[in-house]
């Protein structure tokens, strides 16, 4: 069992300010700024493309209150989202990052620097796939 | 009127795999990696809080479709999704970042460095606020 769903079962301590039948809340660890949780689902799937469509409805409703918390509580007038899925899921179970954000506080992120197509062939490429 | 609401009403050229009566996907204009989109309501609104709930569940369903298109097309196992709002977010115009990830792709974030609070306080506290 992946170390989420220990803290779905209890079985890891962990601070849960909010949890629905489809989803729990819970505070990072590493908090990027105060009020920094990751929401997830009960369900253990790496990818947004596995999720549920009435959990993922469920969670959306969640992201918008723990937003509008953090104006509440904090002020914060801004907010970052971040979600990594598929090989890049930590412990393989779906999580969204939901941080509050304030100016100068420093969060931000860097790329490869690589340059990258930016064209109509890529364009076309996804096109055909999304259609 | 804002540059995201130029690309949707076409006044300015972008590349556009996809488009809904709800929502646009565009190429970026500095791919993180190729492929890097952005989802973009064609409501001008800033925040998941104000952002109605039919256009955030079209948006689900395009996400969704874009993660398998980038497996299908790049080979990607992983996917990064990003969403900056209120005071964070660009043209003030809500979009979701959405990009494939490729081992050693020199992708990442940093943060403050600072200390931040993890413990039962802030839990309670963002608990009142989420009843």
């Amino acid at each position: 069992m992946c170390d989420f769903c220990k803290i779905i079962n209890k079985e890891i301590k962990a601070y849960v300010p909010y949890e629905s039948d489809k989803n729990i809340v819970f505070l990072d660890y590493e908090p990027i700024n105060e009020g920094h949780v990751l929401i997830c689902p009960k369900v253990h799937e790496d990818s947004i493309t596995k999720i549920p469509d009435d959990v993922l409805k469920d969670m959306l409703v969640i992201i918008r209150k723990v937003v509008a918390a953090f104006e509440a509580r904090y002020g914060a007038k801004g907010y970052t989202i971040m979600q990594n899925g598929g090989a890049n899921c930590d412990y393989g179970h779906f999580h969204v990052h939901v941080f509050p954000r304030f100016e100068g506080d420093g969060f931000g992120w860097f790329d490869s620097c690589k340059p990258h197509a930016y064209n109509q062939e890529v364009s076309d490429g996804l096109k055909e796939l999304l259609m």
